[in-house]
C-alpha cells in the first residue's frame, strides 16, 4: 500500500475537531461527501483522513455503511494498518501489561486505548481469544493472527467473532480455532485459580476488567457471610471464600455457570463455603428477603442494564431496585458491593441510585470506594465510551 | 436539653428536599426568616428543624451568621449532639476504621460523612489531632473531648483550630494542648515510617487521604528514576523509595518540609536514593526540562489551585500548565500521577487537561487508575463537597 493508492477522506469544515484532540472516530455525517462519494468504497478498506486546509491527519479504516464510518490506525499518512503496525501497537500493550502483571492473564489489546480500535485480546497464558469488532480489523484478520503469533507464540488462538457488535457492521456471526484451544483455559487472579469457559462463556470466556474491584473485596471478606448475584463463573465469589469469607452464595440464572461455580470453588479447595443458587436475580434477591436471611457482603454485578441511550430511564429504574433489594439483605453493618458495566450509567448516577436507596431503607450510607476498570483496560482520555466500569463500595448502616 | 426548651428553625417550602435527599445543610436563603427570627438565636445554638407539613427532619446546630446556617446532627427530633451522641458516632466511625486499617493511623473523624459535620480527627496512635470548623461543635468543645478519651483514652488531644475555614464561621484561629503532645508523632502508611509534624505542619501534619494512591504508586516504583513535585514532607517520594525506586526527587517550596524528607527518608533507610530540591515548583519543572533530566515517574500533588468557584478559570489554567511540564520531564514510556485535591476540579476535567497535554507534546495517554480518598475519608453520597481527592495515573508514550 501507498499514500497515493489510497483513497482520501475528506471531512467537512471543522468536522477534524475531534480527532484533533486525540479521539479516533469519525461519524458519517462529518464527511464531505461531495469531495469522497466514499458510500461506494469497500468496507475495510483503508483510507487517509483530510481535515481543514487539506491536512492529512493520518490513516483510518473505513466502513461506509456504519454511523462510525471510520476509525483512525495511525496519525501518519504514510503508515497503514499492515503487520507490521500490529506488531509494534501490540508490543506496546505488552509492555504495560508486563510491567502491571507477574502473570501472562489479562486483556492484552483493548481496543482503541490500545490505538487498535475494533480489536480485543485476551490472554490466558498461551491461549489467546480475540474479538473483532469492525470491517478494518476484519480485512487485517490474518495479519492480527501472524502478528499475535511473532510477538506471543500461542499454542492456540480462538477468535470469538459471535458478538453482536459485529451486526452494526454487516460482519458474519462466527467463531474460528487455529491451533490448538481447550474448551476451557486456566487463569490465575488475585491468588485464586479459575477454569474459563472460553469457547461456550460470556464474551471471551472471563471478565478481566473488574480485577481491582475483587481485590479490594477481598479486603472486606475475612469472616463473613458473602452474596455475589449475577455471579456468572464465580469470579467475585470463589475469591471472597479464598480469601476467607466464612459462606459465599453465588446467584445466576444460568444453570452452566452454576456448574462452573463449583468446579472453580473445588480448584481453590473452597467447595465447602460456596454455594450455587440457580434464579433469576431479581427472584432470588425476594425470595432471600422473604426467608429473613442477611449478608455482611453482598455483591450485584448485572449485565449491562442500559445498553443503549433508549434504554436509560428503565435502566436506572432497573438498577435502583436491585441495589435496593440487596441493601435490605445486609446485616447491621453492612457492605453493598455495587457494579455496572453500562457505559451510558454515570458514575455519580450509581452514587445516587445507592444514597436513595439508603434513604429509603433510612440507612446511612458512605461510599467507601469507587472503583473503576483494571490496569490492562486502560482508558483512552479522548474516548469517554473506552471507561465503562463502575465499582462502588458502599457502607450501609443505621446510623 | 429537650425537644420543648430549644428553639425552632422553619424552613420555607419545599426547601426540605435536599435534607430529605439525606443533605445535612441548610442554607440561609432557605429559613422561613418571619416564622423564626433566626438572626437573633445564639451561634452553635441546637435547634429542631422543621420543614413542610410541620414535619420535624431533626436536629440541627446552627450559626446564624453563616452561608450554611444550620447543619443536622441527628434525624431524630429528640436526639441532640451532646457526649451520648457524639461516642455513639465516634463508636460508629471507629469501626470502620478498625475494619479497614491493622494500625492506628488513620482519619477517624471526617465530618459529614462521618455524621460529625464541622469536626475531623486523624489519629496518630495514642496522639488525637482535632479540627473543628463550625460554631455548632465549637459549642461541644468539651464533651467532644470527653468523649474521645472515653473512646480511645488517647496520651494526648492537639486541637489545631488555626485553619481558615474558622473564619467563616467567626471562630478564633488557636492551637489547644490536652495532655501529652510531642512536635511530631509517628506514623506508619503502605509499610513506610513517617514523622510528621503536627504542631507546625499543613493541615493537622499530615495527609491520610491519599494512601491508595500512594499505595498503587509503589506498584510502579521498583527500579525506577521518580519525581515527587510539592512533596511536602515525602508521603509519595520517600514510599516510592521504599518500594524500590532507583532515585526519588522531591521538591517542595518549603525549606522545614525539605528537613522532614530527609529525616523521613532516613527512618526508612533510604537516605542514599532520596534527594531533596527546595524551589518553586513551576521553576524547578522548568530548570529540570532546561537541564535535560528524564524520569520514569511524575508524581504531581499541588495545593488546591480552585478555592473558590471563581479561581476555576485560573486554577484550570495552573492544572493544565503544571501537567504539561511534568509530562515534558518523563521518559520514553513514562508514568504521570497527577492528584488535585480541589472539590471544585472535576474528575473529568482533570482527566481532559492530561488529555490536552498529551496532545500537545503528541503523546498517547492511556488512564491507568482514577483513584479517589481512602477509606477513612468516606464520601457522603448526598454531599459531593466530601469527595475531593483526584489521582490519575497515566501512561504517556509515543505512539
Amino acid at each position: 500500500m501507498t499514500s497515493s493508492s489510497i483513497p482520501i477522506l475528506q471531512l467537512k469544515p471543522r468536522a477534524d475537531r475531534r480527532l484533533k484532540k486525540g479521539h479516533l472516530w469519525v461519524y458519517s455525517n462529518e464527511v464531505d461527501t461531495e469531495a469522497t462519494p466514499f458510500k461506494t468504497l469497500t468496507p475495510g478498506q483503508q483510507v487517509t483522513v483530510v481535515g481543514d486546509k487539506n491536512k492529512v491527519l493520518g490513516i483510518a479504516t473505513l466502513n461506509p455503511q456504519g454511523l462510525i464510518c471510520a476509525r483512525m490506525v495511525s496519525r501518519q499518512g504514510g503508515v497503514f494498518l499492515d503487520k507490521s503496525l500490529l506488531v509494534h501497537r501490540i508490543k506496546q500493550a505488552l509492555g504495560l501489561r508486563e510491567r502491571c502483571f507477574d502473570q501472562p492473564y489479562y486483556r492484552l489489546v483493548y481496543g482503541d486505548s490500545d490505538l487498535l480500535p475494533g480489536l480485543v485480546v485476551d490472554r490466558f497464558g498461551d491461549v489467546l481469544v480475540v474479538q473483532i469488532a469492525t470491517a478494518g480489523m476484519e480485512a487485517v484478520k490474518d495479519e492480527i493472527i501472524l502478528a499475535l503469533e511473532q510477538c506471543l507464540r500461542p499454542k492456540g488462538i480462538l477468535l470469538r467473532n459471535d458478538h453482536s457488535a459485529r451486526s452494526l457492521e454487516n460482519l458474519p456471526l462466527e467463531q474460528q480455532i487455529i491451533g490448538d484451544v481447550p474448551e476451557a483455559v486456566a487463569l490465575v487472579e488475585n491468588g485464586a485459580q479459575f477454569l474459563a469457559p472460553i469457547q461456550t462463556g460470556q464474551k471471551t470466556g472471563w471478565f478481566y476488567d473488574h480485577r481491582p474491584n475483587r481485590e479490594l473485596l477481598q479486603r472486606y471478606s475475612k469472616g463473613l457471610r458473602v452474596l455475589d448475584v449475577f455471579s456468572y463463573i464465580g469470579g467475585w465469589g470463589v475469591q471472597a471464600a479464598v480469601a476467607g469469607a466464612s459462606e459465599v452464595v453465588c446467584v445466576d440464572a444460568s444453570a452452566d455457570a452454576m456448574e462452573w461455580v463449583g468446579e472453580n470453588a473445588c480448584l481453590n479447595g473452597v467447595e465447602d463455603k460456596v454455594q450455587g443458587v440457580q434464579g433469576k436475580a431479581l427472584d432470588v434477591l425476594k425470595a432471600l428477603i422473604a426467608e429473613g436471611e442477611k449478608f455482611d457482603v453482598v455483591v450485584l454485578d448485572p449485565p449491562a442494564f442500559i445498553k443503549r441511550k433508549k434504554d436509560q430511564k428503565s435502566g436506572e429504574s432497573a438498577y435502583y431496585h436491585h441495589n435496593e433489594l440487596a441493601m435490605r439483605l445486609l446485616g447491621r453493618d453492612g457492605l453493598l458491593v455495587s457494579a455496572s458495566c453500562s457505559m451510558h450509567l454515570g458514575k455519580d448516577t450509581l452514587v445516587d441510585l445507592v444514597r436513595a436507596g439508603g434513604r429509603h431503607l433510612e440507612r446511612h450510607v458512605q461510599v467507601l470506594h469507587q472503583g473503576g476498570q483494571g490496569v490492562d483496560h486502560p482508558v483512552h482520555p479522548a474516548i469517554p465510551e473506552t471507561d465503562y466500569i463502575k465499582s462502588l463500595f458502599a457502607r450501609v448502616y443505621l446510623p
